[in-house]
């Protein structure tokens, strides 16, 4: 289910910009989580920094989200992020149950929110969150592709 | 890439199916990482025990060999797991490079090797693992519908 980006959500954006901005040798790439008004998690892009696979700004901020709150169930929550989901972070915030995805750039190598794949998809077991889709999508490409232009070799391996 | 079960992936599912057994209050789920003939990394799903929305059988055997090779790169291993990774787990098996991933019973609730999803197709800018599907498929579906059995209350909600 596609929605249109509401007045606080160019603002979460640029939050998730900011902390894509800290990924250093990381693809710049942040999330921030946002429940009751309050940013309550955040991550960016580490896999690099941690040689963990699994550490993209997104699963991050959701593992940091679930301590805080004591559950797997994010439910009231809204998820920022600077790019598409790919397949990986698109279906932890599907069973983490968060209300709202609102994302950035898309992804044309792994997006998984309707670009390469869609999980959002009604029928599953899972209720599907809702989904805002290029919200300062110019921005959030733009520090990608400065990323790779002065970085070539980090391109994805 | 599909392809038949070779000698010893009997075996290694057996593994994965003696891990989903120390799953305790969650659903039996369970995998094992093995390089070079040896088990490197085991995990069985704790998204209850531990209310981490990401702590799938899969994620935490991926994240555990990551630390003991010591880079997210995970050449040359094959990841054995119980039941069809959903899309989290898939994704997270192809960013991280294994080479083989061989499952027991089908998912057909959120299964992303081409029950629900299928996130293992050529053309990606990831090399895609081997895939191998249905080995012991009968006593790997079998603890997941007895735990359901036994416990109504742990339904997926």
């Amino acid at each position: 289910m596609s929605s249109h980006p509401n007045d606080t959500d160019k603002k979460w954006i640029l939050e998730s910009l900011a902390e894509a901005k800290l990924a250093g040798i990381d693809v710049p790439i942040g999330a921030v989580i946002v429940h009751d008004g309050k940013v309550i998690a955040r991550g960016h892009n580490e896999r690099e920094t941690t040689q963990d696979p699994t550490a993209h700004a997104e699963i991050i901020a959701i593992r940091e989200a679930a301590k805080t709150f004591g559950t797997w169930r994010l439910k009231g929550c809204t998820v920022y992020t600077s790019l598409e989901p790919c397949p990986m972070c698109a279906e932890a915030l599907i069973q983490a149950r968060v209300d709202r995805v609102v994302f950035g750039a898309y992804d044309p190598a792994s997006g998984a929110c309707g670009t390469v794949f869609n999980l959002f998809v009604e029928g599953r077991i899972y209720p599907i969150p809702q989904l805002t889709c290029g919200v300062l999508e110019d921005e959030c490409k733009q520090i990608i592709v400065d990323f790779f232009r002065l970085k070539p070799k980090a391109i994805r391996q």
